[in-house]
């Protein structure tokens, strides 16, 4: 333990001015950016086009330009991208904070839609590009790549990119989409990383039903034991909080421990060698569903905000930083005497991509219909068509996955390598900015009067509280089931609506038993002679 | 540009398992041990001896001694201090979130008090703790050390600890003692830092007046270059919400904006060579009192806890690794053959920080409270113990300087070097632990009812809305200075209450020009069919 004493010292003349002049320098520029794509952002809202992360992508690429000149195209980037300084400080808060501000009625109820093309649909993915990538790349001039580098590319290029989905469907105009595509793309993103992981550890040269079989088992238990690991961290929280009243002296003390357990969550699971996006991801559900209700007004609007900012600043630094190093020089430099071949490794993948995709979201959504009987649960064509265009983007992880494995201890150097690499950077820009670009447009296209329909597709009521209450502006408002729904009382109940059944008794369950351990809403950390008591009648 | 691509390989397999596990491992513990403080802090509240530094130092001894016990004694430490760390993570939000809810009117009420005793104060400290080291130590059985090294230890041990002070007094209890030893504790960090840094670099061999003259300037351009960077960021900040309406989209672009721009505040005065900690400081005054008033009403409630947070999990942070830090064994080994001296050092050290902090707190009192008229303003003998007790704590900012001094490059083996550090550690931890134990303790004693006394100490309206509006309990409710004072007519009343007279005609300043353009109290961000102008009223 104890990293290396070298680093203190390496690192001890920030105060002595010269040392460590570039990197502030390179901070510098990149706060200035973030702050620059926050504004333009905010001025591009109302834009039909754009988005946040089209906008940091553009403007990464344009300083990647400027700095290239710069430095006389030496080098484009400020910072160099470390996968720590990704699986461990930006991917966190984005996916705690999607878990914590998902619609948790909308996500359940859509639950088995969502494993299905989150699991299924990425193993159909999977198994589609690395197919192809055999068939096709093995018939070009390539250098030869093994069936492990095949099955890495599936792996790569299946990981969608739920960063880009959440800013271009709006969970408020459309519920059912944002839940399906968006709780696709977290299931995804684990599986993905499970898939590339299997296929870097198993022996692959002799495939057999007994290493499937081992993949399989190996898939539950890591998605089992994240999720365990997340719903424990989020209910003990939720125990500590209510148990020994933290608000009562210091209202920093409850958002710093909701902050740091959902962050041990992470560590722990990685610790494990678990899926931590899975683990946070659960942890953030939990931490909504009970902890949040446990804590006093002004941390509910802090936590609330304060993650959402977080993620937000996350997304955009990731963008940004894609922007920049797509221009780097040294990958590009090996390629770029055979540009053809370079092109049309990125077309194919894009195809594949495609394709994969496709492969998935139609079948997969007809399966789906066949076991919903009201007309507005089910996944009609355009909606299918929406379904699969939002997840084509292909975003960070892809990026981190890609760098993972094919720039090992200057690796890069190989040709097959580096087009892999820049054939990766292509497609994550390309579908980033022209699939991302397209989308918003598609959408009111194919869905004409979104708000509109929204409210006809949501079962979610609307309330108008929500205008009353501008600090809970936004907040899951999630009403008591049991007065919007029949009590099922035969079993044919549970067979015609079964996640709806399923939903009903968790309600019992949680209010029977979870409740009064871990509290959740309707909870009043009540302290006597605390203004608490009272802010929460006005509230109501 | 670009610091080395060696970092992107070596940091690349955090996915591949094995590799960086150690590093995870720590990570999680201390995590872990954060978690635990917390908690731990939050049972203690209510302890007369105990506060949440000490707590935090406690842990860190423990873990420290475990992790001996585990290690066999080859280290005691989770992660590796590096200056880098401290300065450029954790530093900045403890800063700013003090200049951010800090008693504006307090503060510059006593302006004038807190300049002298945090620039004159420090220089004097420094004088006598220097001299004092070159007159005993030179008589000791050392390896002799050189005149820069005897003045950057008069530096080192000259900057007090704020970040204890925050803890052991209170803003509410006792608002005149803290702004006066808090905001001391501010310009004492920067006047030490730049002490320090001056010593390094001029040419000491040939000390003259002009030399002397230079330092003046030096520490003047500093100051003022500083304090106008901070201001400039923060109106910038406040122009910026207040011209785009950011809220009118999001709040998060809000949050956001504001935290880039404070930290940016900070890099660029890094990076420019000044004073970070003061410039960061003004921009958080700054932003709290324009930028704060122009966002929504829930950017409101998440910065004020939000910012509070990351300070109060940076504070533990830090006391949770100097607990750590100081068994770590490489560092005792060399002095271990001379324990005599070790001990002899680290007292007359103690006795050169109590005797240089009574050289300037009383006399400066004494001058202070010539030119203050009503009594309640002046600073009796009792306060004037408590001053000069509670800023007798050294902490993380003389630990950075001391490591900064004395373990270049392998320096360490040095003996008088070995010497030096552990004296600080030794040091800082008696500092901390016994003497903060003692100041809750001492100030009961000497203040005997403090709630009592603020509210006769405080000319700050106690305002019976904090209990009416609990998500703004705690904001600097300042109320309009005009209506509680005379209008000042002559030129005698200026000479009387100088500070009341320059505050007066600043406030009109502010409400003439500076408002119109920058925000601030009433400003509303009104946005048409928003819920925010509702909220408004609601809030009134």
């Amino acid at each position: 333990m104890g990293f290396e004493v070298g680093t203190l010292l390496t690192k001890m003349n920030i105060l002595s001015t010269t040392s460590d002049h570039a990197s502030v320098v390179a901070l510098n520029i990149f706060i200035a950016l973030l702050c620059i794509c926050i504004v333009i952002g905010h001025l591009l809202e109302e834009n039909r086009w754009m988005n946040e992360s089209i906008t940091a992508l553009v403007i990464g690429v344009c300083t990647g330009v400027v700095i290239l000149l710069v430095s006389e195209g030496t080098s484009s980037r400020l910072l160099v991208f470390s996968e720590d300084l990704f699986f461990i400080y930006l991917l966190p808060p984005i996916i705690f904070n999607a878990g914590f501000q998902v619609k948790k009625k909308q996500f359940f109820r859509n639950f088995m839609t969502i494993m299905l093309f989150g699991a299924v649909g990425t193993l159909i993915s999977f198994a589609i590009i690395s197919l192809g990538a055999i068939s096709i790349f093995s018939n070009m001039n390539l250098e030869p790549l093994k069936i492990g580098d095949y099955l890495a590319i599936g792996a790569i290029f299946s990981a969608t990119d739920s960063v880009c989905t959440l800013q271009v469907l709006n969970q408020d105009e459309t519920p059912l989409l944002y839940s399906l595509v968006f709780g696709e793309g977290v299931v995804n993103d684990a599986t993905s990383v499970v898939l590339f992981n299997a296929v870097q550890n198993f022996d692959l040269s002799h495939f057999s039903a007994s290493v499937a079989l081992q993949l399989v088992g190996n898939f539950l238990y890591l998605f089992i034991s994240s999720t365990i690991l997340g719903v424990v961290a989020g209910l003990l929280s939720a125990f500590i909080i209510k148990k020994l009243y933290i608000g009562r002296h210091s209202t920093d003390r409850e958002v710093a421990l909701m902050m740091l357990m959902a962050y041990l969550s992470y560590m722990l699971s990685e610790l494990f060698d678990l899926s931590a996006i899975l683990t946070v991801f659960f942890c953030g559900i939990v931490m909504s569903h009970y902890t949040w209700h446990n804590v006093t007004e002004s941390s509910r609007v802090t936590t609330k905000h304060a993650f959402a900012t977080l993620s937000f600043v996350a997304e955009i630094f990731i963008f940004l930083y894609v922007g920049m190093d797509a221009l780097d020089i040294d990958k590009w430099k090996i390629v770029s005497d055979s540009p053809r071949t370079s092109i049309g490794v990125s077309s194919i993948l894009l195809g594949l991509v495609l394709a994969g995709r496709a492969a998935f979201v139609f079948p997969l959504s007809f399966l789906s219909n066949l076991s919903k009987k009201s007309p507005e649960e089910k996944i009609h064509f355009k909606k299918q068509v929406i379904i699969w265009w939002a997840g084509l983007m292909r975003g960070a992880v892809s990026m981190a996955l890609a760098y993972n494995k094919f720039t090992r201890a200057g690796y890069t150097k190989l040709r097959g390598n580096s087009i892999m690499i820049t054939s990766t950077i292509t497609v994550v820009l390309f579908s980033t900015v022209v699939f991302g670009l397209m989308t918003k447009p598609l959408i009111r296209l194919l869905l004409p009067s979104p708000k509109h329909l929204s409210r006809m597709v949501s079962s979610e009521p609307v309330s108008p509280k929500s205008f009353l209450v501008p600090l809970l502006n936004g907040q899951d408002s999630e009403a008591d089931l049991g007065a919007h729904m029949p009590r099922p009382t035969s079993l044919r109940m549970l067979m015609t609506a079964p996640t709806h059944t399923v939903h009903y008794y968790w309600r019992k369950f949680d209010n029977a038993f979870m409740r009064p351990v871990f509290g959740g809403r309707g909870f009043v950390p009540y302290v006597p002679g605390s203004p608490i008591d009272q802010s929460n009648h006005q509230w109501q």
